[in-house]
């Protein structure tokens, strides 16, 4: 079930598990608040993940949301190979499906206006922007090099039906690219969580809803803290974790 | 030195008083909060506060950076006379000027391109929305009739020298419309703080900062919590009103 430099993690969450292979890119606490923000999502909706990587969106999805059925978008071939074997590991086949494909190729694999949700940890970082000298697969993850934020929100908006909704993870610098690209696509931004180390720090993720041609009406909701002031997990990290 | 329904306020900072009228519009610990935020501008730099109503943010300022010049524009006629007198009351009449008139005519009045700095509270709510059964004083100061938000940033755009800073107070419901219309002008949003009545609620103000023709990158700030949780006044509040 596993290759080299691979390991298989407990997700703590209904007996989940995930490969993952530190050579590629491991999931960090990003990944888990996107799960946590986008589980409201209804029950039997079909939904996408757009740059799946290890699948760990996906299948914190099918514990949190039933969908019907997910499906999950990685242009890494030896990235999209392991997270389908984490779904088989998780026997979770009938839900959650891969397509091994740049998401600018979506328009001709999927039908477009037809999904519920879409939800995404994209890459960070503006091509030629931060280090650079990590090997190629964190390269791809971590910069916007197959596909701009700009791709993301655009291919987003035409998988979406009217009224469906796009949960997205990303870093509060980029906040004034992400909401003029919103904007642009008719993706109207409803829903913003910052989270922050702590109660004395500036935030560090932003997580962010928009529904696909709704009216404005921006809700910013309470912060969201991960350390207390004994350095440990607040209640709340706590309970998204165990949930 | 006051007129019927005026009473003088001590504004517990460098011994400035100011006149207000409940009648007209009070100012609210926005006013206060803006001006601690644009407290960082330089000494002797020219600025200019649209929609100054009773002077709060120029009278502050005056204490806080020092302006060569500060104006004040304010369209309502008794608002900008009662926001003169308690100029007088301060002694600061070569600093803080006061013109009575809209904001859209300031092209005629001012030189375009001079200011380094432009401050603004602006009304927080379309024109249409929320309550609308206040006096037309009140309707004005709160409500987007005479000015929309985008005349606001329209004319800060064009009063501030390249590399100018605009900081403005609003709530964060309209943040979308904020960002979007900032960048559509070219005003770069560079800061951002959010304050909160307490460490567990959304926030319900939004300061921003944006610098004409900047580069992207924005800073969100730690959050400023009004209240603690004895429903004391915090430290960093307490030293905002008293310094």
């Amino acid at each position: 079930m596993i290759n080299e430099n691979e390991r298989i993690d407990n997700l703590e969450c209904n007996g989940l598990k995930i490969i993952q292979n530190e050579k590629l890119f491991c999931f960090g606490i990003d990944s888990i608040l996107l799960a946590d923000f986008a589980k409201e999502i209804k029950e039997g909706s079909k939904i996408i993940d757009l740059g799946t990587g290890s699948g760990i969106i996906g299948i914190l999805l099918c514990a949190k949301t039933k969908p019907s059925p997910i499906i999950g978008v990685e242009i890494q071939s030896q990235v999209a190979e392991m997270a389908k074997r984490s779904i088989q590991l998780n026997n979770l086949q009938n839900q959650f499906k891969i397509i091994n494909d740049d998401i600018k190729n979506l328009e001709k694999i999927e039908q477009m206006g037809t999904f519920d949700a879409v939800v995404t940890n994209p890459p960070y970082k503006k091509m030629g922007t931060g280090i650079t000298n990590e090997n190629k697969n964190k390269l791809i993850s971590r910069h916007e090099i197959t596909a701009t934020l700009e791709d993301f929100i655009q291919i987003a908006k035409k998988l979406l039906k009217p009224g469906g909704n796009f949960y997205m993870v990303h870093r509060p610098d980029r906040l004034v690219d992400i909401i003029e690209l919103l904007r642009k696509y008719k993706l109207e931004p409803k829903k913003i969580r910052l989270v922050h180390p702590n109660i004395n720090k500036a935030p560090n993720i932003v997580l962010i809803k928009s529904t696909k041609d709704a009216k404005p009406f921006l809700k910013i909701e309470k912060p969201l803290y991960v350390y207390n002031e004994q350095g440990e997990y607040t209640n709340e990290i706590q309970k998204i974790y165990n949930e």
